[in-house]
């Protein structure tokens, strides 16, 4: 990719210094994602960021196949009537989407409990079948309006519902779920801290625009809203939640164990990949860019022409440039008038191959991102 | 994967001869996808099918990045505002899906062209940027209700939007975008017609279920509605589209070339994600199964015990098959009590491992599936 050629509306008007900034503004001075105009609660990924989410989501659903879950993909657009038949559609129905009139009957997907339980649930008729784990990458809609990518109308999420026959089985279910995340967040460098609420266990992140109220009691707990002055913020970023049988109640879904037919149990489990995106960025940002982790890193390498004008100097670069495609190296190649550094930084890339006006293999010398 | 775990709803219930079934219900037979009921217009992509559609997803990203194209994910729900700038709302109106009257003004994504120009192109300054071509894996909506994945009111589209600065670099965009698919379905075996429609090349995959009407005339082309009795039928899977400047006009977007400001020309392409799955079942389908192209086959092999309550032959193939998971082979254990080598032929595993009654390496046998 030639810089002068890539989506990143901010790479020639970067602020001076990143510090004075909230990490919800920086991901868009970055080139990750932008707010468009009048469109408060939606944003666009752009180039730079969708690498980094491509990335992801790759190390979550390897992660998912080697812990033996099993993919699904449930529709966007669910059945109002499922909704209805769970009784959910009273607890979230003032933040779900609906359609108009003309096609009546459906709301966007806030969850997928019923879906899950209604479809696939149904057709799994012997305990001989459980343990089951599925997931979903999907995307999850609410109404809401602010400018942020941890708190937007139409959010991409990676799910997992599973099935068990007993209370033995769905505590097993919930150690694996617990099991992927931390692996999966330890892999990132994220450290969020583990906190039950009843039955519930979330990963949240320590940070100030975050919604949740966390407090050092003699492990760390939600804050009442008296604690509140004395907690630190912090956002929710995944979460494990055991279900009962309360969803194969709800939709009258059974399954043969011992010749009976029992209910069976129900685990889930989520995260937020904008939400995930923004703790990375969070972690890992400086005053002038972002040092990506290894994992997930969208450039290694810039090849930089010292002198554009130069022939001699832009044909050798290029030349560096056009090897390292062809061996599938992860390479941007500098054509920029201005900023170069400036946006080199910005795009977290930690090493530039210098060519000097000579364009020859002496003139060439290596730099590392401070 | 154990065989006995895997949701696959029809695997103790096939029908003994598939030719008799049309490939929309074949895919469902096989294990790819369920059409829920009471659901017309909306399917399952069960685990069998997403393990096939994150590899096609996987060959076209990779594929567009070795194309330098750039990856965009612009939202799912739309201002019903920016269509109506573009006039295309008059066009699409009665088939969109719109919002309810508490969330007003919205509408699901049928198409990109007015996000593109409104947000991306808008930000992009001067004909040295371009051209630039990017992409978007997302998903499309209209109002739909058959029950068959290539006639759905929901479905996974990978489109491309890029930007020119003149005829000829539209064309040179047009020709990479055809070179796209043309390799793309020739890695998959699929040989779709190439039918010129005005400027538009479409990429028609010759079958019953499809809704063009196709007459070889000196070329392939669409039959008018009198030549309909002598075509034949064919479903459209692609096609490569020149925008000229109507949605930079409509939207007042400019570029500056040589000092003064002109609007760039576009183009576009798409490639339906579940009509492409429709076409690859159709090519490889057998009386009792189907057998992947290479690229895109989820399990290249079946570990069998021959007498599962048998426990040497039982353990000592369990043992065989987490070796081979342990290599990251993909590999599934086939624990089925009945209907073993029916079900293997129909998720289209390629290769048994048969462990007989000993239990040991001199008991095993390979078989090929014919």
């Amino acid at each position: 990719m030639q810089l002068s050629k890539l989506y990143f509306p901010r790479k020639t008007n970067l602020p001076d210094n990143l510090d004075e900034y909230k990490t919800s503004e920086v991901v868009e001075f970055l080139g990750i994602v932008e707010y468009p105009p009048k469109m408060s609660g939606f944003f666009n990924i752009l180039p730079l960021g969708q690498k980094v989410m491509r990335k992801l989501e790759n190390i979550l659903i390897n992660s998912a196949y080697n812990f033996n879950y099993q993919e699904m993909h449930w529709p966007l657009l669910q059945r109002e009537k499922i909704w209805k038949q769970s009784g959910r559609i009273t607890e979230f129905g003032k933040d779900m989407i609906y359609t108009s009139q003309d096609y009546p009957g459906f709301v966007l997907s806030s969850a997928h409990e019923e879906y899950f339980t209604d479809n696939i649930a149904r057709n799994i008729q012997s305990s001989k079948e459980l343990p089951a784990i599925f997931f979903q990458m999907g995307y999850l809609f609410e109404k809401r309006k602010s400018r942020s990518i941890i708190r937007s109308s139409e959010f991409p999420v990676f799910s997992t519902y599973s099935l068990s026959e007993d209370e033995k089985q769905s505590k097993n279910n919930f150690k694996s779920n617990e099991e992927f995340y931390d692996q999966f967040f330890k892999g990132l460098g994220i450290k969020p801290l583990k906190i039950m609420d009843g039955e519930t266990l979330h990963f949240v992140y320590p940070n100030q625009e975050g919604e949740h109220y966390i407090i050092l009691k003699s492990i760390f707990e939600f804050a009442s809203p008296s604690e509140r002055k004395f907690s630190q913020k912090g956002l929710g970023l995944a979460m494990v939640r055991p279900l009962g049988t309360k969803y194969p109640c709800d939709f009258d879904v059974g399954i043969i164990k011992e010749g009976e037919s029992i209910h069976p149990c129900m685990e889930t489990s989520a995260v937020g990949l904008t939400r995930l995106l923004f703790a990375i960025v969070d972690e890992n940002r400086t005053s002038n860019g972002i040092r990506w982790p290894d994992s997930i890193r969208p450039y290694d390498v810039a090849i930089v022409p010292r002198i554009l004008e130069n022939s001699d100097c832009f044909n050798y670069a290029l030349r560096i440039y056009q090897e390292k495609i062809k061996r599938g190296e992860s390479v941007v190649f500098d054509d920029l008038k201005h900023n170069r550094k400036k946006a080199r930084d910005a795009l977290g890339i930690p090493r530039s191959i210098i060519v000097g006006n000579k364009g020859n293999s002496r003139s060439i010398e290596e730099v590392l991102n401070e």
